[in-house]
């Protein structure tokens, strides 16, 4: 598993990481095909996110950075205005994908920088030092979330997960994945059920594809199957990513947590959220305030060209939910592990060593 | 949609019923195209069984009488046993599918009327009458299930549904669907959520194919947004079918029924079973004793050929989960509304007109 890298800057020429692209591991031909895509323009980028060939809420924010360094450079080498080309790049990934506050926090660290920088020559290359300093965090801040995680799992934790959270979501190991990576090194007694994650199957497709590459014993089962799996005494935990977590804790992810919450619950389950305190927004008091993006009807109603429902039917087709604070056990982040009352102490680990956005590069 | 039926006799000749075949629209195929398929073997019925061509719990039943009545023709036009030939079919029949208790009701009816045979010629005959008459039967429960049901569904009234319990689901207008044509035909004023139900799509390719045919409007949604669907409030209440309904109430359905009904109790809506009397099982005190039916993985992993999981993965692949009797707010029956206390007013109802399996033809 080691060498699976969802993204990664490839410079052209030892020595210097400028000039360089941006290699995503596109996401949507998995687990038929392994196909790398190497990404110059701010464009490619944003179709890319779009259409989740990148996806995962801290690997959202890396992209989001690199996208303004692929704009940086390309104005740098056009002789055009870098700090403008940058900017317009910023809103043209703002408005991919609205639900993942990750994504705007990765924008949001590049524009800071151009905020600050001295208007050098070097401004492509301060953005793409910030990009890497963003893609180090996010696979040190997983390595952290997998400590804290793997300490909820003793040995023979058989865990339920949803979409995929690992080395396809992010940087490094995982959020909810890197705790069950980290475990499984710990003490190698784990089971994970992997829901396959309608409408695009990245539970199936991602999550069971890169566990069984990493030797990790996992089942995968339909969304409306988890229910009965818990019921019949299978399941010891529940452990997700998140999109975005409101300050009192109601937390948006994908579509169909918020359902694994309300029967987790029924049968006395522990319920974990995994995400990196870039996850956190304090800004938004509660759930009711996140944007949940909706989906093309097409992807649900036509997987693989097919038609799974007559023509013109409407489509509900929310891609995220919000599972209610009060339905969730813990939230594990880089930080540590957050219980209630969250809106404490979700506060103060976003406090906890400055304010949660870097003031200073 | 008066005229799509989803199981048929077809005699050869007017004036006789015998010799005939058992037309059957093939199920697998819909929404995309729109197949009969004329069956003169059991075995053929039973592979269309298995297949899923045929399915819904009522339509099982009445499938299952006519597989006897075929496989009387067929020894009476061999010269061969009939009674022997039908008690074979009636094996294989029994074996083909677990959950449903209406498969073996079917079966059942029809060997009671081989045990109290003159042993006459006309066996095949008396076999088909006793088949018709079920499918008669089944029908009428329609009707009536309708009509109770309805009774439930004010104008304006948004119903969310599982699987299909339409006219696809049963020998009539359908069970929670047979509610839905009468609440619309008495006022007009319905609309309809249809959970896609993986892994094989009742919900998307047949429930929003009959209701769209019908005109009723539908909404086709990936069962883990059911949850979201309620949170904000965009349901009045949920109604579901049964394949089996053990004494005290608990409740065999397909698989995601356990997880709409603990989010309806989660959000105060009522959730409503409908069914007709044959799907009482009072034989089973709870639905501990229900047989689950486990379907093959490449159900799941291989939709349309493709593979949405890598290779080998395990698979946990139940047809039904079992509900609790303490979520469901009503169980709508032919026989009328049963309420809670569940253990006393289901014996009542399937005492209410002497045995649920009829004595005598």
């Amino acid at each position: 598993v080691s060498e699976i890298r969802s993204i990664e800057w490839v410079p052209r020429q030892p020595g210097a990481p400028l000039p360089g692209s941006l290699r995503i591991l596109d996401q949507t031909l998995l687990p038929e095909r392994l196909v790398y895509r190497d990404i110059i323009r701010p464009e490619e980028v944003a179709d890319a996110i779009r259409r989740l060939a990148v996806r995962g809420a801290p690997l959202l924010g890396v992209a989001a950075a690199y996208a303004l360094v692929v704009a940086a450079q390309q104005a740098q080498q056009a002789g055009a205005d870098t700090a403008d080309a940058v900017r317009r790049a910023a809103a043209l990934i703002r408005g991919t994908r609205p639900t993942a506050v990750n994504l705007f926090h990765g924008v949001d660290r590049i524009l800071h920088i151009l905020e600050h920088s001295s208007g050098s020559d070097d401004l492509a290359l301060e953005i793409w030092k910030e990009a890497d300093r963003l893609h180090r965090e996010d696979r040190e801040a997983c390595e952290a979330i997998g400590r804290h995680g793997a300490d909820l799992l003793p040995p023979g934790s058989r865990v339920l997960t949803h979409c995929n959270t690992g080395i396809l979501a992010t940087a490094g190991r995982g959020t909810a994945l890197g705790a069950v990576y980290e475990a499984f090194r710990r003490h190698g007694k784990l089971h994970v059920f992997a829901d396959e994650t309608r409408p695009l199957w990245q539970g199936a497709r991602l999550t069971a594809w890169e566990l069984q590459q990493a030797g990790i014993p996992v089942t995968v089962l339909c969304d409306n199957a988890a229910a009965f799996l818990m019921a019949s005494g299978q399941v010891d935990c529940i452990m997700v990513g998140a999109d975005r977590i409101a300050a009192n804790g109601d937390t948006a992810n994908k579509v169909g947590t918020l359902a694994l919450a309300i029967a987790a619950r029924r049968y006395g389950l522990p319920f974990y959220v995994l995400a990196p305190v870039s996850t956190l927004d304090p800004s938004l008091p509660d759930g009711s305030g996140i944007e949940i993006e909706y989906r093309a009807a097409e992807e649900i109603v036509r997987p693989w060209g097919r038609n799974i429902a007559p023509q013109n039917v409407m489509v509900y087709a929310p891609a995220f939910d919000v599972t209610p604070a009060e339905l969730i056990t813990a939230i594990v982040t880089d930080r540590g592990i957050i219980r209630p009352p969250y809106e404490r102490n979700i506060a103060a680990a976003c406090g906890s060593s400055g304010s949660q956005r870097r003031a200073t590069p």
